[in-house]
């Protein structure tokens, strides 16, 4: 017995063994020619015909837009220091997920999306290195880079660059969460904006989600770290946490998790499993709101948010209603900055994306206040409220 | 009359204008997914298999060249200083080029590769950009770098990493023109190894090419730059051509052109229009070989070389016979890098690469001494050498 069990471990069947089937396919996307390589195009697209194309860039590079694959690609970019669950898996570790990242860019929104993994977690390196790529580039998707520094890297890489840039993991998640708390609040009857908010977690997702909230008006939101709530009385905060400590939170508070979740409406887990507990969301507001948005473990399961009076209860988690997935933004939202030419990710564009979302579900529930990963009209929706037009 | 010119030129018809053709088509290449997007490959591929994926290869990034697109991806890599004829026309200018190269990598020989033209032309962030990228790639084409620093670039990146290396227009055209000289001395029935040739030019083709005879065992090779021969007694010469000075030159040969090329049994231009003249055909040996390499005007016109007696010529151009090509190499050679896992360009590579394209004419004559780029065999064949395999 012990034998047989070895050996189906070790020689898992292609049809249901991640690892195996990438043994098998070898990564998920390819190139492909638009054209096929006859006589005429080669003359066409490379000589003779290709020096006058590039004749005309060398005068003018800004119709590279136009002339080149630089008009539908963007580059999906990581160091591996913060990929999904995993933590630092580096460069390697992190290829499958950005070429997934490419499966989704290119599936749901049309966009040639390249995966690029470097090989450093350097911030001055890793800027250089996006900048000196970046001519091929439509938009750069910066993905799975570790707090603080991912704040840096994406602040000077829109300041230098010509082309969106965004990081996925502060605003695409942000954009979805406020999305679904927009319908959540409709559901238990209450006012977003004058709610109080609570934001266990002072990552990258969770800072994105604070400055979204406090862009969208409400005033009584929180964060919280592992030694309590981010605000300007705590010594121990690095220079980005300072910035957050004096958005939102109204009322002043200080403490912990407790003092953060008593009396909230909402609040929104953004860490780790066991981070706040169902004695936590028995002293919230009546009907509170509970996104627990760990994965693949949430900070709470639903099972017990629900037994503690949660009324509407979203995760991360394809298994349970209410998938608070970031792949609902980050292909629509490109696409819109894309097609209209878009150099930057304003807060303004962040949140009409979080309003279309929510205006895709018309009548939510308690199981239903965002739309579903496979509802095709998602991203179309995304690109068009990135110039502020209904479809 | 006028107006209508100007109707036409300034609206060119969308068949023939490669600018039109380009503004309609954006590019040349795009991305492609594998497999389907279904919630089968969604979870094998995304999430949560791929997590699994990521664990392996944090731990075992080795593993990438099976387990990612790393497994049959090349990067196509120019900063813009030196392409086609057009000289430095920066990453714009070059990009449609690459687009190129990439169509051509995969149709020839199935290779995904995807262009990067880096916005810097320094020599240490070249490096450092590319080697920032490089996780994600099985091996690296740099492409349309100016010299002296294309070899400072080449020799440092393939020294720094573990995939091959290798700047094409150094190695690809001297391989090609090799495989062209081995059957152009059939013709005349003459032996290359010892025959004296005279290189005009002294770019990375050029110093390619002398590096690339002076392996095959060529002894009497002179290399001429615009100030003369090649050789060490000359006081204005760059490091590298400190370097190239000491090669081949059996006879210690000084001066100009004229003494390169007097009764010389090859001349190979691989520099402008003009470099070398009729008289200075007329002074080579009999039935002297001509290849007049400079692209879209070579050195020489065939109809001139050909009433000062040359024997066999060749041009770089697909409307004479016998086009020195690099689509000839570069395609097959990175194929047969790449599925042998070698991790680096050898010497004893380039010339198995250039014996295998001089065998696929096996009767060559005066207008046939290389294949034709529309011949599928070529690709197959330049791969299977790298091991040394024939087909």
């Amino acid at each position: 017995m012990m034998v047989s069990m070895t050996k189906e471990s070790s020689f898992p069947s292609a049809q249901s063994d991640p690892i195996a089937r990438q043994q098998e396919l070898h990564g998920t996307i390819e190139t492909r020619l638009k054209v096929p390589l006859n006589p005429e195009n080669l003359a066409a697209f490379y000589t003779p015909g290709v020096a006058q194309v590039s004749s005309r860039l060398a005068d003018r590079p800004e119709e590279a837009s136009t002339l080149t694959i630089k008009h539908n690609s963007l580059a999906v970019i990581s160091d591996g220091s913060a990929v999904l669950g995993l933590g630092n898996v580096g460069p390697y570790g992190a290829l499958p997920v950005m070429e997934g990242k490419a499966m989704l860019f290119k599936a749901l929104a049309g966009i040639n999306a390249w995966p690029l993994v470097l090989d450093t977690q350097d911030t001055e390196a890793i800027v250089a290195a996006v900048k000196a790529v970046a001519p091929v580039f439509g938009a750069i998707n910066l993905e799975d880079i570790s707090a603080p520094r991912c704040y840096e890297i994406e602040d000077r890489l829109q300041a230098e660059l010509d082309i969106p840039v965004m990081h996925d993991d502060q605003h695409a998640t942000a954009i979805i969460a406020l999305a679904g708390l927009i319908n959540a609040f409709k559901v238990v009857g209450k006012d977003l904006k004058t709610a109080r908010i609570a934001i266990v977690g002072a990552g990258a997702s969770a800072s994105g989600l604070l400055r979204l909230l406090v862009d969208f008006g409400v005033r009584d939101v929180v964060m919280v770290d592992s030694k309590g709530i981010v605000e300007p009385s705590r010594t121990n905060l690095d220079p980005y946490k300072q910035r957050w400590a004096k958005l939102g939170n109204s009322r002043h508070l200080k403490g912990g998790v407790a003092n953060a979740m008593k009396g909230a409406h909402a609040v929104i887990g953004l860490t780790v499993p066991g981070s706040f507990t169902a004695d936590h969301v028995r002293s919230m507001a009546n009907d509170p709101i509970v996104f627990t948005l760990a994965n693949p473990t949430p900070e709470i399961m639903p099972a017990a948010a629900n037994a503690a009076g949660a009324a509407v209860i979203a995760t991360g988690r394809s298994d349970f209603p209410n998938q608070i997935n970031n792949v609902l933004v980050f292909p629509g939202l490109f696409r819109g900055l894309i097609d209209a030419g878009v150099p930057k990710v304003s807060s303004a564009i962040k949140l009409r994306a979080a309003m279309a979302l929510a205006d895709l579900v018309p009548n939510p529930s308690a199981d239903r206040i965002v739309p579903s990963v496979f509802d095709e009209s998602v991203a179309p929706a995304v690109a068009a409220s990135v110039v502020g037009a209904k479809l």
